[in-house]
């Protein structure tokens, strides 16, 4: 473990460190080993490495990074990185006072962590790491150094931490925002009938990418279908599309879904549309912090229930981010073994919601609007708020 | 579970069944219970879940794909899914007879599979899974719901299996190489003083994007500085740039390094770049079927000890495919807790092999040339194998 910079007084953290202690404290927890890749984004002030940004896989095993920080000792705190991150260091990428850069794989990287945390005489009673982002391996590893200590869920003290963005990431997040519906409105006017969906997301990606965007995905249905995977399915001349694709900018997600149309829409399809804009348009009437984050529901689930086509409607709320779903958690869906519920806290400043409806009509096809929704004090801010009528070439 | 297609036959695996068998039987493992997308991607034929391509974090947990296969039951074989790869499904791109699209994070993931390994009563004496592709939450659900098994590592059998490309293989990774080169020398063509290294790799990104890659990662160095990483750092005229990429075709990855230069190459760097391409073509000599595969290292280590530079030169060489580094391993680099060297073994056909010499000049900077070489039974096929000169707008 080298010293990045011995001279240094205390390190200037990226984020609220207090707010961190805090939380750490309240879950139990004396010393963090965070290994996902959003969370040591986070907690070092926006870095991803490039080299395995996309792909994990290496050599006998994969890219395991570890972010070490114990409760209330900043000036302790140490990064692990793979050997190539040696240039990174160089840049001066990492606040951490100590950086290793020599690991290639996950045993390696764990036995630099349990070295530092020995060598330091961390405290070591509580280890708080991602259940689901610490491979196997590496946990063996630790429980083996460690027979006294306890591993506990650090995910959730984690995600707290980032549910208010700063107005640096609520920055990023509107650019990521604009430039995704910058590149669907750029796609519709350029797909033409005999191109497959798998040739227009293509082309969604290289706008996106065009647009300094990470394309992460597009889910996309054609025509009747309500089927949203790329595949070789020709678009029709009349058919409708719906583009929902995550671009990311500089590490935060825009996510967002608009709908176009290869020709002109019929009454039919401008009334459906309009019926999915009136619930997008209910659920924006409560957002303003202070607000309970369940009571965008109330308003967005009578506008359902007074749409035509409810019984083919889908109304769903969650926060976002660096993750795509993340906190606030504003539906009732919690996966096996996980308890946690945002619905009854008041929305604060900051916060980011994605809201989403789709109308899922037998006959005339998927009809959905995604938004983005940063919560202020006054309401709510809409990124990227355009292009939420039928978009299409020859309009 | 669902029954994808109950009345079908035996299922047409996309893979050398009779080789996974008789890997697993040595390896003592009596299912398998594989999560990397690596693996996933090979044992379905190609399949990679585009929602999760990039991305794996999702609500409380994350994305945990797992397929099942038994030894010598591939008609008792089960893909576990995220809710959305229902779409999937209905394209029929999962030759498994059973699979659930419903899971959305490890827990629930780990919960179908252990209900499937029960209901069809398998033997779970020794389970594979890949201790670093395994998260720990899912391996302590698997361990407490079988507690007389044991967990055996997949990892070496599955690579194995992935050594011999076939012909279609082949064929993707000679895509991906011949449009990665092609992408760079359009980068090359495109840089002018004054932009960073930054944008540099925008650059490379979007062209290997625009000819329908995934962009992995670019390496980039420029000028004097040895320094890899993506920058702020400005190209001047006359600096010497090199540019190390992956993109991935279908899967398949392209891994080369070209020489590009902002105005036009001197002697002594015409000199230095012949004497990496003397290294290169060096260990070229000893490539075919049947060759031990430390013996490329031998002509190739000779030629770096004659080079009037070879206190700065490095020559490695390792077998590629869907992961950058990969079966086989000819360096004798093992991280810790692994045995494996390929380096005694004969190379066979379908191989593939990245070569890469680089020189760490000090007062010239970084120039490197990496290749992909296909082992045939004659020799070898070289993938992409032009732009290895100097590369530049001026030119």
């Amino acid at each position: 473990m080298n010293l990045h910079n011995p001279n240094a007084g205390a390190p200037s953290l990226p984020f609220d460190a207090a707010h961190l202690d805090d939380l750490m404290e309240k879950a139990g927890i004396d010393v963090l080993l965070i290994t996902s890749k959003h969370n040591i984004q986070y907690l070092l002030g926006g870095y991803r490495y490039f080299f395995h940004d996309y792909s994990d896989a290496i050599g006998v095993s994969r890219y395991l990074p570890i972010l070490i920080y114990p409760l209330g000792q900043p000036e302790k705190a140490a990064y692990v990185g793979q050997s190539m991150e040696v240039y990174e260091q160089q840049n001066e990428r990492f606040w951490t006072p100590y950086v290793t850069t020599s690991s290639w794989g996950t045993l390696d990287a764990a036995a630099i962590a349990i070295e530092h945390l020995r060598a330091l005489g961390l405290p070591v009673g509580h280890i708080g790491v991602e259940f689901s982002f610490l491979p196997y391996d590496a946990a063996r590893a630790l429980e083996a150094a460690f027979p006294e200590s306890r591993l506990v869920e650090a995910y959730f003290p984690l995600e707290r931490l980032r549910a208010c963005k700063s107005p640096q990431e609520l920055q990023l997040i509107r650019e990521a925002s604009e430039r995704v519906v910058d590149s669907m409105i750029a796609t519709f006017s350029a797909l033409a009938p005999g191109m497959t969906k798998r040739e227009a997301v293509a082309r969604l990606r290289s706008e996106e990418t065009d647009r300094d965007l990470v394309f992460e995905y597009c889910l996309i249905s054609a025509g009747q279908s309500l089927n949203r995977a790329p595949s070789d399915q020709p678009l029709g001349a009349g058919d409708i599309l719906s583009l929902d694709s995550g671009g990311r900018y500089r590490g935060y997600i825009g996510d967002l879904c608009r709908m176009g149309i290869l020709g002109e829409p019929d009454a039919e399809l401008e009334d459906m549309l309009a019926e999915v804009e009136a619930v997008q348009r209910a659920a924006r009437g409560p957002i303003r912090a202070g607000a309970r984050g369940g009571d965008i529901y109330t308003p967005a689930l009578e506008a359902v229930k007074a749409s035509p086509n409810r019984a083919h409607m889908h109304f769903v709320a969650h926060g976002m981010g660096i993750v795509g779903h993340e906190a606030p958690r504003l539906s009732s869906r919690t996966p096996v073994g996980y308890e946690g519920y945002d619905a009854d806290l008041p929305l604060q400043a900051g916060m980011v919601l994605s809201v989403e409806t789709t109308l899922e009509h037998p006959r005339r096809g998927l009809i959905k609007i995604e938004d983005t929704l940063a919560v202020t004090q006054a309401g709510f801010e809409a990124y990227g708020d355009r292009g939420r009528a039928w978009n299409g070439s020859a309009r």
